[in-house]
């Protein structure tokens, strides 16, 4: 049997314990997919209770990151620390080095992956991250391999479970955000600080790597229009469901006609019957459409330390392929240039809108007129409740553009006859 | 740039003019992502109004399929002829001259595949066939380079777009086997013989290959329990609907823990909020379960000029890459041996069961004692409908083994008062 290809792992908490583990106890069938054995050889830690839980000899474990990094006798590096600082100077270390790297890190990814692909194209090595959108979700791989032949036109995903279970349990059990919140943080799908979750900059860095790679010019997420889900009120996600929707954190992303991208997260009422629609719960699910293939949906476990291992497991035996048959890099990056986004104020997408107003005659008539000085058609409206003189007023309008709806609803807001607009959700057919 | 990778193409019919059309239509994409140009330069077509509408020189096609096969200035061969005779001789002609190989028959893969596979191993080229299962949905490269890390435990895939739209008009509609069949053949979905995929057969040469990457030994087609959809009546699907489930042909392959693989074809009955249970119409879906990733799914079109000819554009990028990294062959088969499947009386699954009885006193009992016998536990019983003396009752069954069922059945079909058994349909939770 051909000499082993030997893996450093960076970093041993949830994801690197889960790559430890499955490194180790499903070595006998990787050897036999890779074409020879693959050993976990060097693990970096700096919490020595987390380095006792794998199961290597104490001589291989350190504290000394950058030494497992680059260390000579270390084929592929595995980074699992997170965040961009010290991971982005470990990966860049080991690219120099001329070691093939498999990381899970959307953050860096999203944030640093254009010129650390450079790099790695340069030194001719792979620079693999199945493991950063969807968890243990193949997308990556059949985006920029199966899906190869085609020519993408969009992608709309649920990419961030934390969010997903928050809007499934709000919208099942009428829960408010900050219950459903904490309900999360109990069950460990949310963080002490669950910001990037709510906020959707999660979401935004994973959406910048999908249609980076969907579109062939990178996204750079700073970029990316993104609203999170904390406004969110159980009411409207109860009107929604009346009107035969469901409302989901999206990731979306679509290529227009003139090559600009349009690429936003946001809380999007989807029609109920949407493949995407029956994804509760922590699941993900990524659906691409292509000129050619058509619709396709991938599905699974967004995250978690088993599900995204098995995703870095996959790349580590993809590289070890590689290396075995002198091809690393062979799937380079082929972005060309930084991707002109469409500014934010520009999209069209039709709304979903909820407002207090006086419950006189008239005030129909006289918000539509607003409306119509804008542009902005009306597909429908219902009147909620009403609540001593006032009426809950819920309007779905069509495709409107950005700019012209927060124009008319600032007008609108400043009506006499209405008390409040309370809330603004994007409706999508994807 | 570098030289251009040269495709020859076997057959112009569905899924060859589709594969024609996109790589004429989508090449510059196609050569950024390929590193270099691949052209398709020579066409075998029998039939002279199908080769008219490729965008060739006359001089680029023939009717001498075995001499593009074995061409000295082609490097990808793309068999789209179907069957085995032919197509067999074709692929085993160009790998031995050399040439990677990509094909979206499912019948010479199943039936002929392993031996194929070893060829193109012995050369050191490709042999691919992403375009074989699903159509456009990636799942082959998936699972064999995505999930290669994990360790599959089970499959279950409605697998054949014809049978699913069949069986959707006879549950959403109440429509007949027959008349569905014939809406399905109006439609271009289903043949002018439609036995491939209403016998299960289709099916079944999917699911053999799906098994035999997932579990790492091939299995033999002959050998998968295989019962189609012609005997399904409206009727039971109305029933199943009322029990909360959803009957689909499922493809099912699970790997016992004796090694054993368990493979098997037939209209099942799965809960109505399974993912499975939602794909409707002429798509297909394939569902996943790896001990670490989890439950994944792959969505999509199942087959189809262009879907399937993006699968197979996708494999010949693949290959192409591989020609110019000189690394064919880097994700060769690694199926050791014959797999051993689990006879089918020894296969163990719930039952639905539909049949008309006496409407007299005792009649239940008399049943439920011969259940008993032969150790077949009832998880339910309905009484569905009485008709002058007789009445039908459906029974749905805990898990029981294939042959003790069938033994209970045999005698109840022989009580006096079970004027007949009018169905079985198996019950999965997968």
């Amino acid at each position: 049997m051909s000499e082993p290809i030997r893996v450093g792992l960076l970093g041993c908490g949830t994801v690197g314990s889960g790559v430890a583990r499955i490194l180790t106890q499903n070595q006998e069938a990787i050897a036999v997919r890779a074409g020879g054995p693959v050993v976990l050889a060097r693990v970096a830690e700096v919490d020595p209770s987390k380095a006792d839980a794998v199961d290597l000899p104490r001589s291989c474990v350190t504290t000394d990151s950058m030494a497992v990094a680059t260390a000579e006798d270390i084929d592929i590096v595995v980074e699992c620390i997170g965040g961009v600082g010290k991971a982005r100077e470990l990966v860049e270390a080991a690219l120099a080095a001329g070691k093939s790297v498999v990381t899970p890190n959307k953050e860096l990814i999203a944030k640093a992956g254009h010129g650390l692909l450079q790099l790695a194209a340069a030194r001719g090595v792979d620079l693999q991250f199945e493991g950063s959108v969807g968890g243990g979700i193949p997308i990556i791989r059949p985006m920029k391999e199966s899906l190869a032949g085609d020519d993408l036109l969009s992608i709309a995903g649920i990419v961030n479970g934390t969010t997903n279970y928050i809007l499934t349990r709000m919208s099942e059990e009428g829960a408010s955000f900050e219950d459903a919140l904490a309900e999360a943080q109990k069950r460990g799908y949310a963080e002490q600080d669950p910001s990037a979750d709510i906020t959707g900059a999660d979401a935004a860095n994973k959406i910048s790597i999908l249609a980076s790679i969907a579109f062939g010019n990178y996204v750079d997420v700073s970029e990316v229009d993104t609203e999170g889900i904390d406004k969110m009120h159980p009411r409207d996600l109860v009107a929604a469901a009346e009107l035969g929707y469901i409302v989901k954190l999206l990731a979306i992303a679509k290529r227009l006609t003139d090559d600009k991208l349009e690429v936003r997260v946001h809380p999007t009422m989807i029609p109920k019957t949407h493949p995407l629609a029956s994804v509760g719960g922590v699941s993900n699910a990524v659906f691409v459409r292509g000129r050619y293939v058509g619709d396709v949906m991938f599905y699974g476990p967004g995250a978690g330390s088993l599900p995204t291992g098995s995703a870095v497991v996959g790349d580590v035996v993809d590289a070890a392929r590689n290396i075995r048959h002198g091809s690393s890099g062979r799937v380079p990056c082929v972005c060309a240039a930084k991707a002109e986004l469409l500014p934010a104020d520009q999209i069209c997408s039709g709304y979903y809108l909820r407002m207090t107003v006086l419950d006189q005659p008239g005030v129909l008539g006289a918000i539509c007129t607003v409306f119509g000085e804008y542009g902005v058609s009306i597909a429908s409206v219902y009147q909620k409740r009403v609540e001593g003189r006032s009426a809950d007023i819920v309007w779905i309008t069509h495709k409107s553009r950005e700019s012209s709806f927060r124009q008319a609803l600032q007008r609108i807001d400043q009506l006499p006859v209405v008390e409040r607009v309370s809330s603004t959700i994007r409706v999508e057919d994807v």
